[in-house]
């Protein structure tokens, strides 16, 4: 089966007018999971799943010793594509289809992995399996977090959808010896540059702002402009802040995507916006200064126009740089498929942030055709997918052989 | 009953959590109606209505002349107030119970109107009673009128909530000799200047223009600076032209009250942002000139951005200015009993729009707390209330003595 027959047969588990519906614990979810088990016992690997809903393939290897792992999730966003996450899993297990089918056993094992719920497309939380693995949040709980519907994790991962059947569940997360991550870009880097890979250098720090600008609403025909506090007028000036602070930033990108404006009617002037701002940077300077030219400006248009504006920090997540020594087999397994293979950042989170944490680990990218990302039509041609394999399975060879 | 108690018993009918909705031919604004037709029949004045759903109280003349006409509306805007429309009609009946009790009838018949369904609040057109009593809006166009539910006018008047019953219905749209509205300003003007009544001098003419701004959207991880077409950044800065040209066009207001923007989630670039200009002035030409300046910068905009941007144009009505004779009755009037009564222009419509194309026609205002407008907590003083109503009944006094 090819990988990119493999892909169009997951994209059928969910499939909406729009994209993929697959959230975590899902029938839909639940299938894709259980049909990546079936083709990778069926290549006679040892499949085995974990209490966090991870599941786990593995090539043994000639040594009992920590595997080498590679992977990513099958959990998509709503309406998401056919790449996003299950490439990373398709990928990996294709690779190590490859590297068994050499009919040499690698010194180490090595494990592909799907991470449960990467996308919190279910529970409150992103790379929510990975990190449960790599222990940045506590078991329990995760395991008392609550969907939309008010039902937990724990519940869930004994229902139905959750854990598959006639599978053992592992209680432990062993750490790994180094970890992979084969992954679509999302973004219009490599395409524009006419790369098919990407050797990742970092994954992007990110903070979330929530801003709220309270100005006073009244009527648009008998409020005089000089009698105003119009929050829309106030909101716009900081909206135009933020793109001006990650131009000057450099290397940078923030992002004002959300904004909700009360009462929101065409003959009042506007009384309340409330907005979230999203800036990321592989330099976590440039992120905070982001914010600081924000709150600086917003200052600034409090005074001026006599509205009031709050900012909360929602979220901040530092930047997570590749390990060097992985990264440099991932720079040479690259260069020598593809002569304009590109350093690039990760704006986006990965599965392979968590697991940087308690492991060497580096990340493959390939092309996303026009940068299109989390939408249904989100596409890589088969033979970047095909050469970001091949990668792959270079990289976990040469890693599988060395001490870490 | 004091024209402050019956305002209070009028705001029970559609009371709210936070005001009043009355919207036309509801069992609500059909209590009103039929509250105030009531308490018109005990005060002696003879009470029909008409097939656009206005109800007439009048109190007879000495000679058989066209009558002076003075009125407001009974309906509201969701979660609106107590004054707005209200007043008017409260007033007027007030105005007229004072001119009988004189003892002395006048020269014309004076009446008082409620019109119907000022506000648009059930069907899509504002100030529709005076619109089809003035011949701006064809009778069977109007009838043809379908509200939210499917229901048209025509259906809805005659419906449980529609004409009063007990009533005769009259076919004619008789014109009427002059016109004279009392109404709260909506706005923080006279409350400003401290005066108590104000001399109308023109209802502002208006455009309401709809801009659609087209961009890409995209990640906001992934995307970089340098490579989006981000339409909330384009919309802020056409946000922010609108209060520019507002401001440089002078005794002008212009407002952007309601913008959508799609998708609408943090962690993508927005795409599409569609939004909505309310320009107003008592110039025309003000007005237009907020226009050209809008579609001069969304020009500039859209070659600097990448973006798409559409400007349609949905209503252009002209300004209306007060007739100067009944303007001046009104001027005498208000001065005779506050020095301070100033001369100020509606920015918002009202029905004395439509009745002034067909009859010289003025209006008066009161002062309202804090400017609100539209909302629950609208408040007018007792002491005002009672002025405006005084004022009211010296213009309609005067000029149902003069030829017109």
């Amino acid at each position: 089966m090819t990988i990119d027959g493999r892909l169009a047969e997951l994209a059928t588990y969910g499939a909406t007018a729009g994209g993929i519906d697959r959230a975590l614990f899902t029938a839909a979810e639940h299938e894709a999971r259980s049909t990546f088990a079936c083709w990778a016992a069926e290549a006679g690997l040892v499949v085995s799943q974990d209490r966090a809903g991870n599941v786990f393939a593995r090539l043994r290897g000639r040594r009992e010793l920590p595997a080498v792992q590679c992977g990513s999730h099958l959990d998509t966003v709503k309406d998401g594509g056919a790449y996003d996450g299950a490439y990373g899993v398709v990928g990996g297990l294709e690779a190590l289809i490859r590297i068994a089918s050499s009919g040499t056993l690698p010194q180490r094992p090595i494990e592909v992995v799907a991470w449960a719920g990467e996308e919190g497309s279910r529970f409150p939380l992103g790379c929510l399996g990975s990190s449960v693995y790599a222990g940045l949040n506590a078991y329990d709980e995760v395991a008392a977090l609550v969907d939309d519907d008010g039902e937990t994790f724990a519940s869930a991962l004994h229902g139905p959808h959750g854990l598959l059947a006639g599978l053992d569940v592992r209680d432990d997360f062993p750490v790994p010896a180094a970890y992979v991550e084969l992954h679509v870009e999302q973004g219009p880097v490599l395409e524009h540059e006419g790369a098919h890979l990407g050797v990742v250098t970092a994954i992007a720090g990110q903070r979330r702002l929530s801003v709220v600008v309270e100005g006073v609403a009244g009527h648009a025909g008998t409020l005089p402009m000089g009698g105003r506090a119009d929050a829309l007028c106030a909101a716009s000036e900081l909206v135009l802040a933020v793109e001006r602070a990650a131009l000057e930033a450099g290397d940078a990108v923030a992002t004002v995507g959300r904004m909700l404006i009360a009462p929101n009617q065409t003959n009042i002037v506007p009384g309340v916006v409330r907005f979230r701002v999203d800036a990321r940077s592989v330099d976590d300077a440039r992120v905070a200064a982001i914010e600081r030219a924000l709150r600086e400006r917003a200052g600034d248009v409090a005074q001026a126009r006599g509205v009031r504006i709050a900012i909360e920090t929602l979220e901040v997540r530092d930047a997570v740089p590749m390990e060097p020594r992985m990264r440099e087999l991932v720079r040479r397994a690259c260069g020598e498929r593809d002569p304009r293979a590109l350093e690039i950042a990760s704006g986006a989170g990965h599965d392979a942030m968590c697991i940087a944490r308690i492991a060497p680990a580096a990340m493959i990218f390939v092309p996303s055709a026009g940068g299109r990302s989390h939408v249904g039509d989100e596409h890589t041609a088969p033979a970047d997918l095909e050469l970001g394999v091949d990668a792959l399975a270079a990289v976990l060879t040469a890693a599988a052989e060395r001490d870490w």
